[in-house]
């Protein structure tokens, strides 16, 4: 199995007749090169499950290339700017970001479309279409202008619909709703009378708890359970915004360009098996978080929204689309391009996944 | 960002004074260092999907390493041993192997557990159990006493329950049913009066329209298709006995043990990474294919088998597990741990995934 090529061999012989040089410094030309590369990440340090992401895909950088990659991740707390990672990593201020495409739509409108989009794909099916069905194409032809790179980083998998003090029994329980809820999916709530707020994630539980808003999204039981939400609004309604979360690497093109190419090799799949790996942990720490509140928290009850309110803000998602698309050239072709994709996909999960979750009796 | 360390630096000034050496040489003493692996598959040479898997996880390591490892893969036609690759892995006659895991039950009993079990988890739960709930370790001591290595080697997602000429109305309907199903879902066929079969796949498509067998299942509609099996057996019923179908790649740990370690780690990334791509391309070639189906030959019929049968051939499936957990310690371990994690993952996927499928509109 191991082979030692003719022209190493000669090298080895050589080397036996130059006394200047040691074998251990000698081998360590081409090993000891390293690059260095900064990321800055929107999460403060040691979030879970997204910050776990980069550190795996550092990780796995470093041991790939025997050291020649030392990636260092500087969380928000140190470049005090969790949502101007974008800027930083367009000027070189950084060379690699962690992050999430949606934050960056009041600056390039077009990047809204590849993190996630209500009554959007699921994350098979969103992987697909970024891999095989054209979306990594539309990525990088809004994000290229910028000097930039993305690549998928990490996903969430379906995410909640939030925790609700009060049920949601029609479209005018909506009518006046203070949520955290930012993003596209507050906007939809717009359209339908509520008021979408955003407010700074270590805030959301007071304000939960002396009403200052009625109801907010986070993640899921993964990231949800820690945040306490479900002590002071215990109705936890099922998903329909953000069916497959996709955070982001972001790449500088001029600090990607001056990798040698298998080096690059390297950063693209371990970004990507990172991104895969995330989806996988957090389906994991869903599970066992579910469980916990399942077992802990008799209070919680899971709810869905009745088909009267789903249509509704499926009929409010779909005039904002089409807004963008009658006023962006772009935007109609990566929005033509998604629900083409969705059209064909959902037919396979309706008959895959779906069809089997359904014939089997509720885990409960 | 790019770094060149002081010692390196020392080695370029010292290169300067020596002229026995080119630089081109001195530099290609590391990166000449070429490690060739053999690997067998028990597909046939172009084999979509599966032996794309191969391709991609051999395309990535060897650009990653720069060269330095060189995977030759072998396809049945070659080493004539579809079946055979445990053992040729086992033996160094390969270092690397791909394949399935149940194929070898035969052989090593408890191998039946890490490809996908009837009523079993999905991919995400399945991955999540490989990665965080233990399979990977239960795996490992399966595969160890063999001085092999065992990985995760690309996912089907949820088979279809196969081609049928007749509606299965009831459990008397699969008394004597001719059906080309193998493995353990054949055992629990058999159980409910079926007459399970393996046929060569080449000879499967004239089988089924001389009415040799009655039925058989294959994959879905990404590999079905180009099988014609539809022309012949329009009935296609949605899937219960291979909701995650894993492959798998085998490594013979001597092979293992003389790579250094940056390149076990490009190995183990790049087929973590080719078995997650692999799940996202037999979804994308499903979603292709189907819709092909749909359109083009519009005598196919989706059925799903009826509650009864579905609980009988449960029933059946149970006992058979019941039977090869009373019979052996590790068997009881893997299932318990299955079942454990299963019901633990299916809570969430139901609140998560199957909540989300179901509050859309069916896509047709």
């Amino acid at each position: 199995m191991v082979t030692v090529t003719s022209t190493a061999k000669k090298v080895l012989l050589l080397l036996g007749t130059v006394t200047l040089l040691t074998t251990a410094s000698f081998s360590s030309y081409a090993a000891d090169k390293v690059y260095r590369l900064k990321l800055a990440e929107t999460w403060g340090p040691n979030f879970p499950i997204f910050g776990d992401a980069t550190k795996n895909m550092a990780a796995m950088a470093e041991k790939m290339s025997n050291g020649r990659l030392q990636i260092r991740i500087d969380s928000s707390n140190k470049h005090k700017a969790p949502f101007g990672v974008f800027d930083m990593v367009k000027a070189g201020q950084y060379d690699m970001g962690h992050s999430a495409s949606y934050y960056w739509k009041g600056k390039v409108p077009n990047t809204l479309y590849f993190t996630t989009m209500p009554f959007g794909m699921v994350a098979s099916e969103q992987y697909a279409w970024f891999y095989h069905g054209g979306g990594m194409a539309l990525m990088e032809e809004v994000y290229s202008p910028h000097n930039l790179l993305s690549f998928p980083g990490g996903n969430t998998g379906v995410q909640m619909g939030g925790w609700f003090q009060k049920e949601i029994n029609s479209v005018d329980d909506l009518n006046g709703l203070k949520m955290r809820i930012p993003g596209f999916a507050g906007e939809v709530l717009a359209k339908l009378g509520a008021s979408p707020t955003n407010i700074a994630p270590g805030e959301l539980y007071t304000a939960l708890e002396r009403r200052t808003i009625d109801a907010l999204e986070w993640v899921g039981p993964g990231l949800d359970l820690r945040m306490g939400f479900h002590k002071v609004a215990p109705l936890y309604y099922t998903g329909w915004h953000e069916p497959a979360t996709e955070l982001q690497f972001l790449f500088n093109k001029r600090s990607w360009d001056r990798l040698p190419e298998d080096l690059q090799e390297i950063l693209r799949v371990a970004m990507r098996t990172a991104s895969y790996d995330m989806y996988i942990q957090n389906a994991h720490a869903s599970a066992e978080a579910w469980e916990t509140m399942l077992n802990e928290y008799p209070d919680i009850q899971v709810k869905q929204f009745p088909e009267s309110v789903l249509t509704a803000m499926k009929t409010a998602n779909d005039a904002l689309l089409a807004e963008h698309a009658a006023n962006d050239a772009q935007a109609k072709k990566i929005l033509d391009s998604q629900a083409e994709y969705l059209k064909k996909a959902r037919r396979w999960t309706t008959i895959s996944d779906k069809a089997y979750l359904n014939s089997q009796q509720t885990a409960e």
